[in-house]
């Protein structure tokens, strides 16, 4: 196992203090229990905290600030969070106008955020993100699985939280967005998590994981690799089968890489997945391309699609502040 | 070799034609010849220039925009751009006050872009860039290379640019963030450039190449695979011991992937170099983290530290709206 790390028992500790070390002003981290927070509390606005296992970065703490979450609570890599690390962030950053929880669809994560919102003094309500097309049930989960989509929940909730919304409409406005929201998402290669010291699955040299989740749970089905253009068409195939939206929509394209995939190749799929939604009558007006839900180091990428409408694009368009997205 | 990719001949064409896809209101593409300039001109500023090989975006197309470049002109993978792609973006873009060339120092781009210099029709200068202390000549290079201190120069010359300074006045700024900068990586993994269809080179499964150079050049040595707190040690050894910077020195730290690594171990990169930093006196006060000059897919990364003062500082600041940095 070949990594940047000093302790298997440290990485998680020693990543999220490198995270506020780099935006003293943005970020606070608390380590018992862990979690990451706006350096300035906001007041009298609904509180937005996430979390999930560590190796997604920049999922979730990398969305935290102005315009996004609150409060980030980070497991072990590929590990949920424990309830007493939401239980302190909540306490950490409500500010009278209750909490919303944005989990992504893993048993674990559900669990969890579910005790927390029980045990919690404090009114709260959860938007489950569940975006992921590829397959109905999985490995760590009941349902689909909730994947880079849960970018779009967190900005755009995020937008609707900074304007005043209630805890009701934040919920509304997440729920909305998350049924908006379709994924789906290839494998090249499989990744590493540090404590287990050796790849998650095994694939051949010239195969691909179609339909993969993010910790290399098994997707669709195996296959040979083929041209970018051939497995956008699969997976916009997929993605606008779940959304059907109207001919002309608008909507929102995000090319999202796991986390080895260069650049160049996550800009040539959005290349291609753009000229397909225009071939069908869609107008791709608004884009991510990135690393921005990731695998550790796994090779790969996933398409997500958000059908927008006039509220949704100016939630999307609102004035953000985090690490890993700024305007 | 697993790509994201359709035809070997139009990964460049695709992907760029991906970038201006994505950011419409910011970037157009030229294609005959290639090159990736602001959408909207500047007028009455100079206009600023770079370009290389493809392969480490975002450098140099995300780069371009308000505050920071002009055009880039892009190569195929890890090959120079022709002294016609050059004139042709110096031609479109510039508005009456001088070119300012910035160039990696490569032989190849060297070479090219002092040809356009010699046959632009426009009074131009060029700032070499030539921040990895690693080696001093390598593979493609007579002197030390450039690499992710590039990003550096690009964004304080581009600050000055728009600030109204004189094509004297920035190629001064951009030689005294070159002389401030120095940088050096490690790589963990090879990368394969599209047209060869293999990897750039052989490394064993506990092996680092430490000193490597962005198209997977050799560095100083091949040795194990250490913890990270280690290799940072050596990297900032050879930093420092170059940039000789005065106890209670301000400086920026720019923890860099070269595509293949983990944003989280980019950021525990990060938080080792910043402790090391303190400990030897030095203020690291302001970051750079994440994938912003890579080599591919190779997995590694390099840290960069350029001595501040307050003007680069303020350069730094400066507002820039760019695909890949925006602020």
């Amino acid at each position: 196992m070949k990594k940047f790390i000093n302790d298997i028992e440290s990485v998680m500790r020693e990543s999220l203090g490198g995270m506020v070390d780099a935006h003293p002003g943005l970020l606070r981290v608390e380590f018992e229990p862990t979690f990451v927070a706006r350096a300035e509390r906001s007041v009298n606005k609904v509180a937005l905290i996430s979390g999930g296992g560590s190796g997604h970065e920049p999922l979730h703490a990398g969305y935290v600030g102005q315009g996004m979450l609150d409060a980030a609570c980070a497991g072990q890599v590929f590990t949920s969070p424990t309830p007493d690390q939401i239980l302190a962030a909540a306490s950490s950053v409500h500010s009278g106008r209750g909490v919303l929880l944005i989990v992504k669809n893993y048993s674990g994560d559900l669990m969890n955020f579910q005790i927390a919102s029980e045990m919690m003094d404090i009114e709260n309500a959860t938007v489950l993100v569940n975006d992921d097309v590829a397959v109905e049930n999985s490995t760590h989960t009941t349902g689909r699985r909730g994947v880079a989509g849960t970018v779009m929940v967190e900005k755009m909730v995020g937008a609707a939280a900074e304007r005043g919304g209630s805890l009701l409409e934040c919920k509304e406005i997440g729920d909305r967005v998350n049924a908006a929201t379709a994924s789906m998402g290839v494998a090249f290669t499989s990744c590493t998590v540090p404590a287990a010291g050796r790849t998650t699955f095994d694939i051949g040299a010239d195969e691909m994981e179609i339909g993969v989740g993010i910790h290399g749970e098994p997707g669709r089905r195996r296959e040979k690799v083929k041209p970018a253009s051939l497995i956008v068409d699969e997976l916009l195939h997929s993605i606008l089968a779940d959304l059907k939206p109207a001919r002309g929509s608008e909507v929102l394209l995000h090319a999202n890489g796991f986390g080895g995939t260069p650049l160049m190749e996550l800009y040539l799929l959005y290349h291609c997945a753009a000229e397909k939604l225009r071939a069908e009558g869609l107008k791709p007006v608004r884009s991510l391309v990135g690393n921005y839900t990731t695998a550790l180091e796994m090779a790969g990428a996933s398409l997500t699609v958000t059908v927008l409408d006039d509220e949704l694009k100016s939630l999307w368009d609102a004035p953000v502040h985090t690490a890993a997205l700024r305007w």
